[in-house]
């Protein structure tokens, strides 16, 4: 392992690196709380990890509580349009953290990248959206000797895998860190709600009120979107293939129609659905002109953009090259944010610090508790357990200086008998 | 069972009730195209029901939809405050159903009438709050020889039922209709959120807005209220035992505080947490002058009544009697609504027919399934299947006239698999 | 005026009337702070007040205050509907105060009553719509001999009185309260918006959640009622005639269309304009099947009932009277809520206490204000005197605990001068 | 003024420029209506015109219409640190118009600015915070013998005009276009507030969430920025020093305290006074640790900066510059956005365009009007004309393809009668 050496961009941004580097863990309490223990306890003592994830301040100061715990990580981008150079040359430069990661990296270079990581034979993976794993058991299979465990960031990630654990093909065990109620509830929908729109306003700069806003989905995710999109005054309109999902909607206060009723009259429209083509060539005809599209999903492969290339007589980019501008044949002009990626990290800054301290925290304790409960997992997808949720969650209130109600003996009693009448 | 005849208080409400049975009918757009249904297809023919439910004009269709169905109908109040003497009247002489109910009904009498709808030796129990099956499981266990299955609706009742079906003490198998979505996540929090605030205002005619206003609980029912409360203006604080709950609740933008904390600024304080004691003699001593109390939970012991008279130097109904006025005897002045019973039924008219509608709805299909697969189940607590759920939601939007999204062939297949990458 | 005599319907409703007016006095903490002062300067002595008003508990705490402030009162409906007979037996029975109305009253005894709280040759009137003063301009103009001064609660009534004094018809100067900032910014926003809602409830037990909600007119009232309805869960739509408050509402989040384009989709509308004929038989053919109808505005003319009945094969009234439906000839159902006047009034019990707290001290002030400035005042219409508002607005928030900052000496220099540069 | 020559910073950002500057007009349809008008009618041929605005993308469209209306325009920056070079670079380049403005330029830079643009020897001023009219007034009167008239944006601005036209030192009319409705109320509360919330997100990358928002004034600034706040989920607090908008605040849902109360549970605060010393000496030792500080009024004296420097024992930029970090000499540590200038512009790209259309199209045609009018007007403060409003907004809705109600004569007729009845 000594002779793997990190690929970044430019080692000289360290020092701006740091700098946002610390802002960020100033806004991660719950973190700065494990940091402290794992400092001590050592709870990853000479475990090799290799983590594929978002490149950015908050993500940095995961790995610098990984590498307290005892760990030795080696980090690559699971979004080569996510990844932050600074963020890199300071996990390099002031943390001694192997980093795979180049802003913009094309397609080979991301493969190179998730191999680099890989090549320090881990014990542990730890995903957003499955790619180690993927690579492991496609490209990579003699690393499933070593390999214990993993964890898992995204429902995107968590649907793959539990597809695989289903056909008997996953070949270590994970935790779907997804399913902890203090991600979820709490990244899904509080930071992709804010950073979604916080991207769309920085790279058009567009009033949102009186806007008729589309929000494709609502799951967590979508409900944080619209949430954030009414708050700002827009008209959100909602679309959903899940019936019950789609009732919730109506009756949060949404009007819920199909695609192809809301594309004409759409000011924005974001896809947040884990599925694909979720714009494709039978709205492209039937969108307003000026419709400005985003993606908040996962993968970029919600919006189909070949099509819209297809039906483009010429396209040029704006408001400095993360807008693309499409001339459709017929004179309608259409705007796509950061090449269907994204949004919240192609033009802003990903989720807020705030919540990925709780989606952070769930990572580094599902690493602790799969380096110690290793051996009596089988080879599945499990769920975070419910006492690091709690755990959790009473470490950020009380970052918060919220203090809470505590159950009386006699109210646990009362919960744990069913003898009482009216 | 020829013998049997209902107890009711006054057979010459019929035609007002029959006005406001149909009334709310016309806001059951699934339980009608269940009713269609039920009269061709008899799914209930010849079973005998035992149904324990708030004696309301939503019940009264769900009881037409069930005798449609084939069955033999008893129904009893699971709440004799809720109860609608007017409703009682038209379900023995428009729809011919035995009643066992009289508004206001003294502890004796809610027994004796719960044992009146025991008498036909039901086939199926219908429960809110458990009543039937605690009865049938401690005073009338002979009855278990007939009954195959069973329902129950709201989460106090669920808690019940698994704590006995832990315990191995459940004599047959029962769906917990509150674990369907299009339940708890419409009737608790559109239906109870809307309709406690409706109870509250009727009962004080105060303005909300500007007021300080606790919801003690943030379960799917203080979710409502909270949101409710939010939506006509309160400064709303949200009290919890859960930290997760207590997160979520702060995040979405609520003051999160101890009881203890909340109670010298509280104007209102409304409890629905399914435990007891949520006010009591810790806070009454803290209680700001004037503040009005109301419980929305299932039952009426999680405000300590006996602890506040105990603190009192005398009482008086006002406003017409919905309300008690305790006079401390330190000076201050305390509001109790209903008496602690559940608000929206003791102060206004319940949940609205259109969300009880879906649980009504998941009530006539799961005794249809219960009626169906009773031999291939075990005597425990099981979920509403999910079609049952999706199938609800869908003619609920059909009725509503909207149309949504379906997955094309291609994101299914998508969806299905997990070898695609970024 | 020995003779003078009251016409109310049974006094033996006096204390329930009592008992319903103490409970609003407990949310009139102004009109409290007034009673206190008055009782001592007595600055009505000797005066004689015909009052023509919503005959409401916060309305007899309104007469209690003048009263104690030394003048002789007389009052009268400014509507049949609102009437509450209990309170018009306490008024008469408790507080010794002249009363002239019944619940329910026809178009003839409606002005007799009038006529009868005019017979006392006020000096000062005191006007909900403006009603005594039409009478005493066109049937009794011998009474402008001895009156001083009148002041008007309500936006229509100040539209009628300022196109008087534009006319040179207006006989006496008039404090226009609603003017005041603490007047139409909290009783027609915040009492309006929750009483309305409150009404329709009331009046339907529907869910709001989910619906479309049509509201005609986006004044100060129609503000208030979107944004209540908005904060139930309702898909809200504004219809309005001034593009300024068009635009405003789009910007606010709401749909924004003509009443043609609405009446397909509206679940309920409400009118709030000061306009008539808003619904009419242009919109009856679009309207959907089972469209709820109510009026909040202060005459029940905005809605075309004639149209609509010319339309109907039948009708027939539902819930207990207070709902008229139509059969249309086409086999649409109509609902309207009491036949069309002010909903809150007719379905509820008007605005809540809190609110009429400030708008009634802007009445007991302004008379106050009326009786010892009127002969420096012209024929004409006065807004209210700022000093009176903050007045109010202080006692106001004083009485719910609340402190503000005061500016400083150098703020407040700062504020005067224009010579600083950036 | 063949040898006036424009001072920027870098004529080679001009394509950068022109391709912001068409974004936003892609927004302004108001002002490209006024801008085709403009052309064929030339309501400003051969006027010269000193305008002191911030020079952002919107700006530059204001400039092309005043151009295309037959102006002569020169253009300073009425905030150095709003200043956008690439914008200054167009201008020059693309659209020939004079422009005295640099990013960043220091106080003597700024009035050398100022004093650039008045040497073209106005017929007409346009200001932001009245900068061009005070230095008229006092360093260059010779130059009142050639202005006509003028028009001014802020609320700020227009204060210190009105105590100038008090004082009887006005030298010239003023169309005070902050009175418009089409302006405060959209630009002053849509525009600032989502601007101010995007100003701070992208200094700060922080989640709103669940954080502690002061909101220092409840203008229609303070509005915007309450309003926002609350829909991305923070607890809003406001101060006030005027009892009424306190009340107002407290009844839209917000807690209202002194800044001494909220200091020290503040996560953030914004001021929005138009007043000094918001938060000074007084309130520094009670400010929270970690507090973050904004403002968002006109002027950058809001807040007491050297009271916070002389509390500090160091500080240091983080997040790249954009923000100061204070150490107080306990310990605590402050941070300051943009150095106290309005954040939206510091921090962000100032209001967005769509609300900058109808503020500037009222730009334009008080600028028409003025021309016009010029000679009928007092040396005074006018408000924009009622006619101007309701044509801006009109054009607004059309823009957006929304159509409203239109009065039937029935209608005018009523509301212009006084005779009839309820």
């Amino acid at each position: 392992m000594a002779t793997i050496t990190s690929d970044i961009t430019d080692h000289g941004l360290a020092s701006k690196g740091l700098d946002r580097i610390e802002w960020a863990f100033r806004e991660m309490p719950v973190l700065q709380q494990i940091l402290t223990r794992f400092e001590k306890e050592k709870p990853l003592k000479d475990l090799r990890m290799a983590c594929c994830l978002h490149v950015t301040t908050e993500t940095a100061n995961l790995m610098r509580v990984l590498k307290a715990g005892g760990a030795h990580v080696a980090v690559c981008a699971s979004n080569p349009l996510s990844t932050q150079d600074d963020v890199c040359a300071s996990l390099v430069e002031d943390f001694g953290i192997l980093v795979f990661a180049r802003h913009g990296a094309d397609r080979d270079q991301y493969y190179r990248h998730i191999n680099g990581a890989l090549d320090i034979a881990p014990h542990l993976t730890m995903d957003d959206g499955a790619d180690t794993v993927t690579v492991v058991h496609t490209e990579r299979k003699n690393l499933l000797d070593t390999i214990i465990g993993g964890t898992e960031e995204t429902t995107t990630g968590v649907v793959r895998l539990r597809q695989m654990a289903a056909e008997g093909a996953l070949g270590y065990p994970i935790v779907a860190v997804n399913d902890a109620l203090t991600k979820h509830l709490f990244d899904n929908r509080y930071g992709t709600g804010q950073s979604t729109l916080d991207g769309i306003i920085r790279a058009t700069n567009v009033l949102i009120a009186g806007k008729t806003f589309v929000c494709a989905g609502y799951g967590w995710c979508g409900k944080g979107v619209a949430s954030r999109a009414k708050g700002l005054g827009a008209h959100v309109i909602v679309t959903e293939v899940n019936p019950v999902r789609a009732l919730e909607a109506t009756l949060d206060g949404f009007n819920v129609m199909t695609m192809e009723a809301a594309a004409p009259i759409a000011d924005f429209i974001v896809t947040l659905t884990g599925d694909c083509n979720i714009i494709d060539k039978r709205h492209i005809p039937l969108l307003k002109n000026g419709c400005i599209i985003a993606n908040s999903g996962h993968f970029d492969n919600e919006i189909d953009i070949p099509a819209i290339m297809g039906a483009s007589s010429s396209e040029r980019t704006v408001r400095g090259g993360i807008m693309r501008e499409f001339s459709l044949k017929d004179g309608r002009l259409l705007y796509l944010i950061g090449d269907g990626r994204l949004v919240n990290l192609a033009a802003a800054e990903g989720h807020p610090a705030a919540v990925m301290d709780m989606s952070f925290a769930n990572q580094a304790m599902c690493s602790e508790y799969m380096a110690r409960e290793y051996k009596n997992l089988e080879k599945t997808v499990y769920s975070v357990p419910e006492t690091i949720d709690a755990e959790i969650a009473a470490m950020k209130l009380k970052s918060m200086g919220i203090a809470i109600d505590v159950l009386t003996p006699e109210q646990i009693a009362y919960l744990g008998s069913w003898q009482h009448g009216t």
